[in-house]
């Protein structure tokens, strides 16, 4: 609705053609330095956070490999979507800013979130300041050996999965239309958001049975206890 | 969007006034018609979970409270919420049918139901075809003690929260401006609402807590079980 009556637009590389967005500055970074800094700060973190985990020794791979992807999403959620969710003017912005260029990309991908919808800044918002947090936190319990750490991580990934779902049912009620072209369309919306759907379902699965198994392991201690008490 | 070329507005009693309900019918039956419906459906249904969980002798009174919660916001997401998600056109509604009627009257609380907003469709959906079963299954879950009966519940009440707030923020990003009246505001849109932010809420903390000890008395089972064997 905002700008609705600038009669500015067109001067953007986003769909639909119709999507107004006075102001608009076009983007000064490659796609490929864009993407090569991402890749190779998230290869830094995974790295980093490998070695670091690497020093408690009772950890065992999976666990050091989720540490891994914690410290990743989280800073992702953080950093990312944090600059996302809490400038509404990116697509304004001169800089040549590299967070301001990431989304300015991404747009190309799905434009609601040059436009600003509604949805897609709720999800993000959530997830920046929730989730983001909360993933780093569970580096830290999984490190430690917290007893939380399966429930923490079982509850970002149910977080992650939803904002998924809402993101991804919200673009297809309002007609799945916000991609400039197919390269875009199965690249950002469709490759970028995957891992958010398939990791966040294998750590889901796997903490729902290590619950499971632990909650039942503890009912039938006490049924144990009673019976002895013979 | 939609219809928002056909010029017919203002025959409605939602807010904002511009909205355009095409072909929208007035509701034929009275607020107290359609609470009083829905208040007497739910007392049955928590008197009659209250009465059937009576006869599992070792369930606590919190354990059958929480069975009579699933059950009544289990067939408030399949039957009121499910109706909603899958009917777009429910406004047009000329045969006074009580789940019609009663999204007719809610819409004067927030339009954007009337309106078929997407944020709102993506929640009321997930509600109604992921937490509506699921609440079922956790009356079924904690009547059995079955194992996953914390981590379902704890599942179901995140997923509430998670799509009570992306309602929540959705409007205040629109505008907070989809009330008929402050009436209509505070006893539908706040209050109706208001339960399904504590009650998950108090219901998440519990299971949080329940499932931690339960992976912590486990954790010390395994460490003396390692040094019993002297």
């Amino acid at each position: 609705m905002e700008g609705s009556d600038s009669g500015i637009y067109g001067n953007h590389p986003y769909a639909p053609r119709d999507l107004k967005l006075p102001g608009f500055v076009p983007g000064f970074l490659s796609q490929s330095t864009i993407l090569g800094v991402y890749g190779v700060s998230s290869l830094l973190v995974v790295s980093l956070t490998w070695l670091f985990s690497g020093r408690s020794p009772r950890k065992s791979k999976l666990d050091r490999w989720l540490m891994c992807w914690w410290a990743f999403t989280g800073l992702t959620h953080l950093i990312l979507e944090g600059y996302f969710a809490f400038s509404p003017e990116f697509y304004k912005n001169k800089t040549a800013c590299y967070l301001a260029e990431v989304w300015k990309e991404y747009s190309k991908g799905d434009s609601r979130y040059a436009a600003r919808d509604a949805g897609v800044v709720s999800v993000e918002g959530l997830t920046a300041v929730i989730e983001g947090p909360a993933s780093l936190l569970a580096v830290y319990a999984i490190s430690k050996g917290k007893p939380y750490s399966y429930i923490l991580q079982f509850a970002i990934s149910l977080g992650q999965l939803y904002g998924t779902a809402v993101y991804f049912i919200t673009a297809y009620l309002e007609g799945d239309k916000f991609a400039t072209n197919s390269f875009y369309y199965y690249a950002y919306y469709i490759a970028a958001n995957a891992s958010w759907v398939v990791i966040p379902t294998l750590i889901s699965i796997r903490c729902w049975k290590k619950i499971s198994a632990a909650v039942q392991v503890q009912a039938q201690g006490q049924d144990q206890k009673k019976n002895k008490t013979r």
